[in-house]
């Protein structure tokens, strides 16, 4: 991953953003998260407003659960139902919407056509290629884990196989992601070229300029394992409590200034985030009141634009039924999907049975 | 692989083969082949005989056409469906009966739930595990391809899934593949150990007092590619010319000594299996007679042995849909079990939508 072929792909993405929207139809977009815990802020703002986007553009929306994922970096299991369940409360309070919209939301260990999928891809890829992936490497770092199991380098073509079965050509992504896509591409590609079949597209990563979001600590990304975050699900309460506890610095002044005064200008980013002001603006209205006004702002603003979605999330969490069937809906229209791309695969492969 | 767990192996075979005979609804068999080729009579006398003595024993039985396998060593994909189709005409010919036993056979590319096991079975095991397996290391060195793919060290994760879907405790194998069943055990129990559920047997290798059936070179193992083979479907004509190609050696007297005639012995081996009379006896009969003589009791042997199964196959071949039903029935069968495993899986690692 060069910072090259980011630039190219941050390029290519601006280009994209048009004619997603003007052309929603040419599109399929495929998206989603591990089941790890509860989505925050950084992720709403990160990914999800974004995903909501396309979705009211009028692009169909693969929504997966990588559950199986969780296996690869974690010894711990026992919440992984858990947090499916929480996520999709979560996607469907933010506003990702399987009743009105072509939005899918489902976990692929439901999918055994799309997991099989990494049976054939796996002898598409050489090793070397999987030992050398730069994300995976720096995941194996970070990890706690003594011993590497097998799917945590196998998993990039895993993922391949969740962004092709529903043959979907666009991927929203971090920096961090460009990799995978990169092996999906090539996966597609030497597919078609092996088994001289059309049979998939080679999905596009794309970027869009997603703010930086900090933690409380304002120092790190917020992270739920950084223990630095706010919750979308959090109560105002909890907001005001978790903002009183954001670093900040001395400066009675408050102004924006990321570079130097990265603790405040955070707060400000969010307060900016929450209501659509500028955070210059909301900085030379708080002038000399300090972070304690600060802090007052950023949480009425964080509580004001969210209390519409939590209101709803409580709703939710009153009608499990709903939430099941949303995500019994979305394995339903997943499977026939890759029902339907196994298929494709087979008769390529020539492993019909005639 | 140790010669020492060989030996313990061969043990534990011994003992085992009265009480699979005695005891068949004890056991679940589990066995198969690539779809590369037709089956010779090493293929015959070294498993295919042994299955058929299990089945009529009423032990069920899965034979398995590993179709995807054939993709990690080799480049050509053309010709999978037909062999898939002539091996089970092979099957069918020699005597395995869809029909009045519980013999089930199916290419595993038509199984989703037996694939999508290899997924979560890849975090069971680690990188090092798959780079050290004696057996890919060889196959490795053997085969004729640049650059080895992931498919290619991940295959005995996926053979695990062959396995364990169906629950097998039985597995009949050569020497080779004594890695991949250790493997398939480590696999089971880990499963069961750290999801807390007692999901998967731990299944055996069964080895059986097979002859070592050379080619008609007379040094290396009967095989498709060296060219060195008769095959099951061979026409009586076809046998009688091969057998006249086979090496022998200027000693007129023939006698069975496989150690320093291997050669003739092994003729006297295929005239032995396929007459039930002592390979010693039959070289007596001969004496000095020479090898001219030798060759014509063997294709003797050889083509009143297989004249059934060879009228059995004419007959097959021109049923076409009948090899199809028994593939399709297999399918359906393997697949209601892979089914039913998988769901146990997904309960076991608490993944199921409450």
């Amino acid at each position: 991953m060069t910072n090259k072929s980011f630039e190219n792909a941050k390029e290519q993405s601006k280009l994209l953003a048009n004619d997603l929207i003007n052309n929603p139809k040419k599109y399929r977009v495929l998206t989603g998260d591990r089941p790890t815990g509860n989505l925050h802020l950084g992720h709403y703002f990160g990914s999800i407003i974004n995903r909501i986007k396309l979705q009211n553009a009028g692009i169909e929306t693969y929504v997966l659960i990588a559950d199986y994922q969780v296996l690869t970096d974690r010894s711990v299991f026992a919440e992984i139902s858990k947090f499916t369940y929480e996520l999709t409360l979560d996607y469907l309070a933010c506003g990702l919407d399987p009743e009105n919209y072509k939005t899918y939301i489902f976990p692929h260990s439901h999918i055994p056509e799309l997991n099989q999928l990494t049976i054939p891809f796996l002898t598409l890829v050489s090793s070397s290629e999987l030992n050398k992936n730069p994300t995976v490497k720096e995941e194996i770092t970070a990890s706690s884990m003594n011993s590497i199991n097998a799917g945590m380098y196998t998993y990039p073509v895993h993922q391949a196989a969740d962004i092709l079965f529903c043959k979907s050509n666009i991927v929203p992504v971090g920096k961090d992601q460009l990799p995978h896509i990169e092996l999906t591409r090539k996966i597609a590609k030497r597919f078609n070229t092996k088994f001289n079949k059309n049979v998939f597209p080679e999905p596009v990563a794309f970027f869009t300029s997603t703010p930086n979001i900090l933690g409380l600590d304002g120092t790190q990304k917020m992270s739920k394992s950084r223990n630095n975050s706010i919750l979308i699900k959090s109560t105002s309460d909890e907001t005001v409590k978790l903002i009183k506890s954001a670093k900040t610095d001395s400066n009675r002044y408050v102004t924006y200034d990321p570079e130097n005064r990265p603790e405040v200008s955070n707060l400000l980013m969010l307060a900016s985030l929450c209501s659509d002001k500028n955070p210059t603006d909301i900085a030379n209205e708080i002038g000399d009141q300090g972070s304690g006004k600060l802090k007052q702002v950023t949480a009425e603003a964080i509580n004001t634009y969210f209390e519409p979605i939590r209101k709803k999330r409580k709703e939710l969490e009153q009608n499990k039924d709903f939430v099941k069937d949303a995500l019994l809906k979305g394995i339903s229209k997943a499977r026939e999907t890759a029902i339907e791309t196994l298929s494709e695969v087979t008769e390529a492969m020539n492993m019909k049975i005639q």
